[in-house]
Formats: C-alpha cells, sequence, structure tokens
C-alpha cells in the first residue's frame, strides 16, 4: 500500500464496519448519488442510490439476529486523479449471535471510485459469480 | 462525447471489429499483458494474457462459420488521467455465413483501461449476468 491509496483501503474498511453493524447510511454514504450498480443478485442495475438504499435495507433487515463478517481477498488497485479502480475477492461470512460461523460466499467485485471535494466514493459496483456453460447455475465459491 | 474520450470509444470500436473478424490477435492488443478479466462463463478469474488468449482463441475457433456482432448499450464512462472506467450492456448476436440472426445474448460489462506510452489498454474486464436468487441461475437477456 502507497500512502496515495490510503483513502481507498479505508473505504474497504468502512464497507466492512458498516456490514458487519448493518447500518444502512453508513454504507450509502460510501456511494456516489448516482450509483449504477451490476449487483450479484436478481436485477440487471440498480441506478442511482436511493435504488441501492432499497437493496441495502433489504439484505440488513432479512438478517434477523445474524451478523456478516466481510473480508476482501487478491486485492488490485489502480489509482488515478479522479477515478480509481479496485478489483477483489470479497466473502461474506455469515455469523449467528453466538458468533458461531454460518453459510460463507465469494464474490467477485470490482470497484469503481469517484474523488469529488477531496473524498472518493463508489461509483459503479459489480458484483457476480460465474456461471456454468451447462447448467447456467452460478458457480459460487463457498 | 467528448474529445478526450476519443480513444475510449475507439476500443469500443476496436472490439467490435475484432470480434467480427475473429481475429485473436487484435483482439487480444486491446488487453494488458498484465490484465485481470472477470469473465461470465466457466472460470472464477483470467490472470494475464496468455490465460485469456487461450480464452478468446477457442472461443473465435468454436464459431466455425458463423459471426458474431457486437454492440453497447447504456454506455458510461468515467475519463481519468491514467484510469479509466466504462460500463454497459453489451449484446453478442450470431449471425450465419448467409447474415442470418441466430443466438443472442447480453451481458453486463465494466472495463478498467489504463494509459501507457499514450495508449489505453484495458487492464481489467468484469462480464456477467444477474444470478435469480432461487434457482441460482443466469437471468441471461437474450
Amino acid at each position: 500500500m502507497t500512502a496515495s491509496e490510503k483513502p481507498i483501503i479505508q473505504v474497504f474498511d468502512a464497507y466492512k464496519a458498516a456490514v458487519f453493524a448493518k447500518d444502512v447510511e453508513a454504507f450509502i454514504a460510501l456511494y456516489d448519488q448516482d450509483v449504477c450498480v451490476f449487483d450479484l443478485w436478481g436485477k440487471w442495475s440498480y441506478e442511482g442510490i436511493n435504488a441501492w438504499r432499497g437493496m441495502v435495507a433489504g439484505w440488513f433487515g432479512s438478517l434477523g439476529t445474524e451478523r456478516v463478517v466481510v473480508t476482501f481477498q487478491d486485492v488490485q488497485t489502480f489509482m488515478g486523479d479522479i477515478i480509481t479502480v479496485a478489483h477483489a475477492s470479497i466473502t461474506y461470512q455469515s455469523i449467528s449471535a453466538e458468533g458461531q460461523a454460518l453459510r460463507a460466499m465469494q464474490n467477485r467485485l470490482t470497484w469503481a471510485l469517484g474523488r469529488k471535494n477531496g473524498t472518493w466514493k463508489i461509483v459503479h459496483e459489480h458484483t457476480s459469480a460465474p456461471v456454468d456453460l451447462e447448467t447456467t447455475k452460478a458457480i459460487l465459491k463457498r
């Protein structure tokens, strides 16, 4: 990590913290108003922060007493002046209220971050899993 | 399109032309040596130009007398100094040797392009389709 990458690493850390806390507003604060998200599940794209907030509120609300621990692997970052790209594998590990490991799932993640007024926000997110050619089912690493 | 975006539009046009011509080397020339691709089909990631060339040669080789017409929709571009991001929907329309439309498939596409020695190359590509939560099957627009 170089010094210039520090604000990008902070986005990764803030993402983990917001998911663990199930804090919709802290999570949404990481994204630009005009964000476009290509999410793994169900929908072609989410356009704008309000559509994305709806997905996030539904996700966090569905967790009950469970929490989700996020980890990133194989992170690669391309820093630019006003646009930065990062890609990684992201693991979502559900844990029970007692701290017991439940389900886990891995996605491929691409983030484009834009710098406005000195702050980096996610302007585009793309998460997915590859698809088996024969069955058209997602190949989910667990 | 602004004048500064012209080299990025040229990548889109060159991609279309290389796919239509089934020209592996022209296609591969659009990518950086160290490219990382998250492709829709079969494999978590392709690391480096040689792994990616193998996929492309297999794809073009499988087409027989068919050709593939690529079109891009909903293109959004974020220009930076040395990193640029573009996302879009991409349609692959197969046509017979006689020009008759056969299968078509749409993917979600994200490109990160890096500028080296004045030339923009794709340093990261992410294509996918969203996945149905119940069946875990890809939701493919056709």
